[in-house]
């Protein structure tokens, strides 16, 4: 046993860390990177020893707010801190990584080890990636999505729930704005938990910002959905799946990585929270999304299908046309304008086409609508007038303006177009390049920020027809995305010049 | 362009970080794990963002000691604050992670970032476990091995260097401690560099300690190994291949990992570093090393042979038996006394036969000795006395007592033997049982802390007779010890009860 006087850190840091000179650290046989108990009383908490050469002072022990608190230590006080052999957790990312299989034991040990803070980005980046290498059997994805969804806050709204998940990674995906009160208008239940922009220019909880108050805990959350019978809100103050959220900011986002059995776990944890019991899973199919290939669909729906089925909801998986934005509009602000424009029965095709297919499945799936003809009730659920209702009162339910006209949406005073360098015909539209523009035009941040394509595949253009409009409330930031612009040209007109060489004459 | 007020962080850490209030970092567009461009008057650096929700004042940046250091900056002035796109280390190690090769110029990124202290955790972590995973071309290696050698200092002795590495895992295996003098003797040059204990109860550099100081600076290490012909040192203050030091800091260390490929660059790196034109690379084959069935070790061979080619050093490879302790002694006193007393002809079989194998295969390397010569000159070099005179020549080039006997070297005071159950013969030396009881009786910490070995597989023994003794310089460590010594069982005698069922009756 040996004692330190404790110094807490002064700023919050998400993970356990006692912070000791490292001669010291030596002396009770501990490394940077493994682990030391620290007791303070009747007390004691693990926690990941960090041991810098110089800076802490001889028989200090420096604690992140996180062990302070759980040990109920403060500056001053006396602790003893001992070395503590890896536990179990790290023992399982060990196994992990040397591609066997988890336990539910191992699952569970390493999901409340994240959420306790206990385990080092180092430890966490090394399951991550290793789940994107092994063979994750489905049991193991069984195990690890309820480990995940036992390791927060569960919702139950006594009654059955409807839900929609995207995969993700097409710009412009606005279509939870329609799908949520479509199915709302037919009587059904689905409060919508989304998430912000992670790497795109407007996640799902942005866009409905742009119209409603987001930020929900989860009694509120419950009541405005339980009102209007649906809601979209931002899954970040709900507590549902916690862990999830943790390999996301520490692991996945930065190094933007999702493997698959990680994807299945993390969507399907939230579900189990919310208590969903019918599910469509939108899987958007083409160049430069999550899915490349037929092949990728198939063998991603069957697993979403199976692991629907051991968790007692019912998954239903729709592949759509992902290789360009949907609508026209991306950017926060554009793309709430443009839904609200489709809910009023002024939307561009393949948003109507694609939020009216999906909701359709989970209409067939309740048995409202029969096989085959979920789609068409959408529709007329849309074209009536009642989607649009239901919106303005699911709106109302989380405490925005119900009577919002689209008009009202302000959007970026700072505008630039691309205009077409040639005629023909528009045959690829980059969502990567899209998404450069839009975020280097201060999307996710600013709201007005974004990007209104004037032309999609398809399009016949001629020379000197706007391509696509930047929006943004900034000039340098303008002038930064419209560089960009030209640099990445992100839509293709057959016939134009794609460059020349050599480049400098 | 946000200006910020400058806090250095009052403890060094190994990296360049740059923590900022999350609010703040959200409105320049940077999260947790992303870059951000410092800059500083004239200066400018990328630090990793740290986003804590609280415990930052607003407008301030908290920078670690490296940012500060690298701009000049000091605690109060202002430094400007942009977010920054992901460098190309770190587009180089998401493309590893998705199973793609690396350029060269990929890997000096990486490298070169690792030195700089701009990678993470998650990133330097996430890009070995893909090294663990995808398969690791030998060009891909070589880049590796010299970006990693280039990231440092490089000696130059001006003359033909001779050279040795274990890959390590067997407890008491102190054979440097007879190869470099045997070498040293026959007048070849051979400034062998080594690892204190990562994993191990004492790493070679520990052992040597007892001897002589290894903790020497590239001035001092090159005097001492052209004055001797040989030396044996610690690597840490040389500087050579520090991005590989790092690696096993953040990563292989704590979880345990080191994959083929990064176990190949590690080795040649520091080779290369350090000149060497010949090398012998001993691989410990059997249960519980790092090489458990002949093929692993092959390919590991051909592997070696082939970088050493592309690298220019000549490199020849003995496997030896691995699956027990190398002599009698672990732990870095008694292994220090075991290895001086087999200097002066009074060894175990095991320890004089490995030395010699491997001492006779750069002899012939070299020239000296025949093809299958090798290892009768050594011995001979052994057995004359030439080798412990050349022994203590480098002790005292070192700074050590030339003098020093086995007798004077202090080893614990706090002793307890374990005896055989029963009569029978040694089937079994479990080497992970020895290293856990020599750790837990205060090794590599306590010099003097450590195990002997009364027997061996194959020895006879009676029921009583002593099987293993343990030293320690603290009874609390001696009983700690001797509790794990009677739970993990480290010798199996045949025909000893080695459980029962019910445990309890």
């Amino acid at each position: 046993m040996t004692s330190f006087k404790v110094r807490v850190l002064p700023f919050s840091v998400d993970q356990m860390i006692a912070t000791l000179k490292s001669e010291e650290a030596a002396k009770i046989g501990v490394d940077e990177g493994e682990r030391v108990r620290v007791t303070y009383e009747e007390r004691s908490s693990l926690a990941l020893a960090s041991t810098p050469t110089d800076g802490v002072q001889s028989g200090t022990v420096l604690l992140s707010k996180k062990v302070a608190d759980s040990l109920g230590a403060t500056d001053g006080v006396n602790v003893d801190v001992v070395y503590s052999p890896p536990p179990l957790s790290v023992q399982a990312i060990r196994s992990a990584v040397q591609g066997r299989p988890l336990s539910k034991e191992m699952s569970y040990a390493i999901v409340n080890d994240v959420v306790a803070g206990s385990l080092s980005d180092a430890e966490m980046s090394a399951f991550i990636v290793s789940q994107a290498y092994r063979t994750v059997s489905m049991d193991e994805v069984e195990n690890l999505t309820k480990a995940m969804a036992d390791s927060g806050q569960k919702l139950d709204f006594g009654r059955t729930v409807y839900d929609k998940h995207s995969i993700g990674g097409v710009p412009g995906n606005k279509v939870s704005l329609l799908i949520v009160p479509i199915i709302a208008a037919a009587g059904l239940l689905i409060p919508k938990t989304s998430s912000r922009s992670i790497t795109s220019p407007s996640g799902t909880a942005d866009t409905m910002e742009v119209l409603a108050p987001v930020d929900l805990d989860p009694t509120e959350f419950k009541r405005a959905a339980l009102k209007a019978g649906g809601a979209i809100v931002w899954g970040g103050r709900l507590g549902l799946a916690p862990a999830d959220d943790i390999f996301i900011k520490r692991v996945e986002h930065p190094l933007s990585l999702d493997p698959a059995s990680q994807l299945l776990a993390s969507v399907m944890s939230k579900k189990l929270a919310v208590g969903a019991n019918y599910l469509v899973v939108d899987l958007p199919l083409g160049l430069g999304t999550k899915l490349e290939t037929e092949d990728m669909v198939r063998d991603l729906a069957t697993r979403f299908i199976e692991l629907g089925r051991r968790l007692g909801i019912y998954v239903t998986c729709g592949t759509t046309y992902g290789s360009q934005p949907v609508g026209h509009a991306v950017g926060s602000a554009l793309e709430a304008k443009e839904a609200l424009e489709a809910l009023g029965g002024m939307g561009p095709t393949s948003l109507i086409e694609k939020s009216t297919s999906l909701a359709g499945l989970l209409l067939e799936a309740s048995g409202l609508a029969g096989r085959g003809l979920g789609k068409e009730m959408a529709i007329k659920i849309l074209q009536t007038g009642k989607a649009l209702k239901k919106m303005r009162g699911i709106i109302e339910a989380q405490g925005g303006n119900p009577n919002v006209k689209p008009g009202d949406i302000a959007v970026g005073s700072q505008r630039a177009k691309i205009e077409s360098p040639a005629d023909g015909y528009v045959v690829e539209v980059s969502n990567s390049a899209i998404n450069s523009i839009a975020k280097a035009a201060g999307s996710p941040v600013d709201k007005g920020a974004g990007v209104l394509l004037h032309a999609k595949v398809g399009y016949s253009v001629k020379k000197g027809d706007p391509l696509l409009e930047i929006f943004s409330e900034h000039p340098t930031k303008l002038s930064e995305s419209l560089d960009l612009a030209q640099r990445l040209k992100p839509m293709t007109v057959e016939g134009m010049l794609l460059g020349r060489l050599p480049e400098v004459l």
